[in-house]
């Protein structure tokens, strides 16, 4: 018989999940998540300028920067300003959440912009990153609606529709979606970053203390992409898709 | 006839205003407040240490840091550690939140411990530093509750009910409350920090281009202590305080 | 009969002020100012850029910067380099500084320049800030007298006279123009900044561990004005203003 | 009839790969490799001090630093110094290595001490963390013995044998240990961290512009597994195992 | 007939030189020294610390700091802080002054104690190092006075009196103290520090776009030898010593 | 009976030196030096900007940067990232190494280029700093000569060979090129950078913990002379000059 965790979820299953658009009166586009005890808000901000390399190129840029609250987590942490140097951990996921949005859209449709995706973390409970990723994506994408309605792009440069869930491997079983608890007791820790179409955009699969077998791997994938199918659902909902945006997500896949 | 305001208030009119207790999970005490626009997340920690200063002493401490998410603002701003410095008006703002904070407490009965009050601002229209002055102080009450219903005191340290708010002259008159146009607009700009009984805390008067009189001076005192007794009457109903904690407030004034 | 302060000083009474202009043979401006034993030596320095906000609108800019010899205390303070950051207190009163001495100076007459006034604190008795201001008024005139002088300004742009004293609560007592040990002591720390018109460009008043009262503010205030206007008149005199300089200033008030 | 690369290899092809140990005089292990045309040098540190959380619980730490010399690559670099702040793909590279190899050491058999592997490349043409990761498990392993020979440890605490290798999808093919130029032309860049029983560490991939299907992750996973047997043999013939040794890494399988 | 400086000055002539002592009403030991229109404002502060490699040891250090007031130059330099990195020519100087004073103490007989000499530059005309070691020299041993004076230390640990100067080659001519306008036209530049007893503590001479024969080197070191005499006569007129200080000083050539 | 060193060598005695040119794939020029135990990698590059001074001047620039590698020494020392700040010796010695292979070239017509030579220290054994300047300048040769072939100049722009030894005082006696256990033992330590001709670049000699007579500054100018002729020579059979190049170095002897 199948052992539940500790809220009463099965291995395959996901903590309860809600995005609220439009929760910041100023960007272009916003994303409030709620999954589980974590908390997100994603703000895009749309800019007329480009990082050097892409200077003249007519093509735009993504990117993102993730910060947490000083309290989002069970013992306060210091800023990153206060130590005077960047959190390499926060580097290193604000990397991965810019990679995984920049996959959603066509760049060199985008003109010579960047969007940029601020994912703040407002309350921590495992699963920061994979909901900063889900969130982002609404938040993007209204960005890209906006630059369509006030004519600054005829039409929506959507290439992927993306997001992500955690998967885990804890006493030996594998998990999908890991809150805090879990995750500190994991031996494994992958994250993935799907498209709508099942393709894989980022695969980071990390043995804290243990290790993995290919057969492990193969039940990472499922329990994966089953969970992200879930989200991707959920974020279309919440962007309350017309019909020609709709046609749009499809060809994407 | 008296003009109004872009919004319909009065010149000694606040924003609507409201507190939200208990948003952090983890935090000892946290308050959300919406003022207008403007939306403030403090959130209180409580660490068993205090600066060197106070080593050995018996004696707490409590102080604030202040920060804005990037996409708080109309235009997004970089954030502090991307500039690789602490902003000058960030500290600026802390130092005000801190010294109005301390004020709060009787500090050596706090014992040996230093709470902090993280005021982070999810969104910005004006008066953010007397927002988070206001809510947290919230937050601080919370925080010293848990310490006495954990037991780590045997009552509740209050010295002194906190709360501010802003004051301006604009186009020669004075008003209470600034919303962000407002404040882009104003001669001077004030802030006031009172107790439950009326004294100043904190009284800070600034020339933005203009200057003002002593007349105007008392003009500014007399709104803002209008606007700090409803404010504090605000904070009394979200604390929610039972018969002692009125007593206890009332003591204060 | 009233007590008179350590150094024999009555409650509204300045200690010995003296200005001394010149001091710096490649400055636009300077002078180095005597204030007890507090001793300050402010450059104008004028430099034909402006902030980027200002780039093409024929308006100049006035900023100050300010910090302390490491000795120029009791105890030896680690210089802000060695720390790696900007001290939080210099910024705050360099900012002080800036926007006081701003309020001087008619911007939109200026050209696009930068006025900067250094202030270094050579030893430290209570009331840098202060002096800082009343000095740097001085280089800050004799920088736009160079500008005058040397044609690059048919006159001299002034708005206003501007100097500024501290005052506080000592004892439950107020007191004019406190020195490092009354400053230790006090309850309640004012700084104020004004015009020659007795105007207030900015009015700050902490309650260092005490409060203070609207009858407290209007004793401040009135002990304030008097130490201005004393100071006003020794920055004329050591300022050796001529028949047209002498207008100017009275135009002003 | 089957495609080769530029340098003629066959798409599941390594390059020649070399260790050389003992380069440095002073460190307690240290590996030179030459792959292809990159050339990291690793040192293993030793020292009696454990971070902070590890502190009285008996048990060691083995971490990482990485960083390139300035004209390791094609075009001079600035150094990290001399932009004020670590670079982020440095850090995300050194974060890997450090986890790579923790995971070849019983850290509670190691006693409070750590192992310090310094992974400067000097010289790039791809493949540079992979490589580090290979030769870094070299000079640890060296460390480990001087361990015991100086009596510090009274057997080596070998968990695993590490070896890492890249794999990646040019032109839709997916390719073993890329250089440069195919890496800066790639789709897909995976990088595989395993153990001597072919079990994962590390799996990441990444859709650079591109995607990988569930079909594609399996290749990738099959020539990486390939890639790594080969270098863990060539990594067993460099240490030069004794039969003791041999047996131990036997049993890590 | 020989040719006369800018300021009438013969090739092996001083700028005019005078040191003022107790200019610090804080610091042990203090002097101004006027060196030309340089002057470098020097105080020692003692301290009951060591840097850890002395700790325990029972000897004392001597260390000094050295910056430039931004306006001390023609052109306005931005401060170090606002970079936010220390200035290398500063650091360099620094490291320079306080090698040559800690050759003034005999360390052992210290104590655990830093006496740091701080170097502050009020105005820069040429020679502000040889200016600062010179008249931080007086600064120092006012702090041993003190030290003995106050009892913490049985007698003076003097171990030689140290003086320096620039010598450069201007024109091809060799010239004593060079002003910055020699000093920035000179092709070879030399700073000398010597013992009352005529011995190099440091000898530092570089070719700016020119190089030096051993026969200059020669006439660099008998011109610097005559004017450090020259400056060693007036650090012991400005010392006021007594008698048992004249043999103390005479017991050290 | 002269004494020998602890390997065997006289004291004016050079260790063992080679250097290895073109050990760098990407670089405009290079070289590898074993100096007895320490080894330096040192890089020159070639880039078409110049520092602001320059812009439009048609001159060029040669600059220098210094590190060590970690563990290049008996203990590990921290990089330089991970401080925050750049070591002050570091800096010290990348500015001693640029102003000496500044006297290199002629640098009005190297064009508006910047030629940048890195020297990392793989092992340090003493000397390092000298050691990259005898190196440095072949990389620096080697890029000049990269740019003559590449016809982006007309000819070699060689103002100077130049080359650099340590001379120190042990024990009261003056010995060529220290070792790491003579120089922590030195009284006495020098650096000496002559041109091809025997005139002086630089001349730093340091009392460290003692000081020198003039008669012992002409015995290390001796023994320093000595050595560097045989590096240079060492220099010239590295760089394997045809005969016209032969013809220049003799020229600018």
């Amino acid at each position: 018989m199948e052992m539940l965790r500790d809220d009463g979820r099965r291995a395959e299953g996901l903590r309860p999940v809600s995005f609220e658009r439009g929760v910041s009166r100023y960007a272009e586009g916003s994303a409030l998540v709620s999954w589980g005890h974590t908390r997100v808000l994603c703000a895009a901000s749309v800019e007329d300028k480009v990082p050097p390399f892409l200077r003249g190129s007519g093509s735009g840029w993504v990117t993102a920067e993730y910060s947490m609250l000083p309290r989002a987590t069970h013992q306060r942490s210091p800023r990153e300003i206060s130590k005077g140097r960047p959190n390499a951990r926060s580097s290193e996921i604000q990397r991965l959440i810019g990679r995984s949005l920049r996959a959603a859209v066509e760049l060199p449709k985008l003109g010579e912009r960047t969007i940029t995706i601020d994912c703040d973390v407002l309350q921590a409970d495992g699963g920061t990153r994979t909901a900063s990723i889900s969130a982002g994506f609404i938040a993007l994408f209204d960005a890209l609606r906006w630059l369509r309605k006030n004519e600054k792009l005829p039409s929506i440069p959507l290439k992927n529709q993306i997001a992500a869930v955690s998967v885990g491997k804890v006493a030996g079983e594998v998990m999908l979606d890991l809150c805090y608890e879990e995750d500190s007791a994991a031996e494994v820790d992958a994250n993935l970053v799907m498209t709508g179409g099942g393709e894989f955009i980022e695969l980071q699969g990390t043995g804290e203390g243990g290790s993995f077998s290919y057969a492990e791997l193969a039940q990472i994938v499922e329990f994966g992409w089953s969970g992200i199918a879930e989200i991707q659902k959920m974020q279309r909902d919440a962007l309350e898709l017309d019909e020609a945006e709709r046609e749009l997500f499809k060809k994407c896949e």
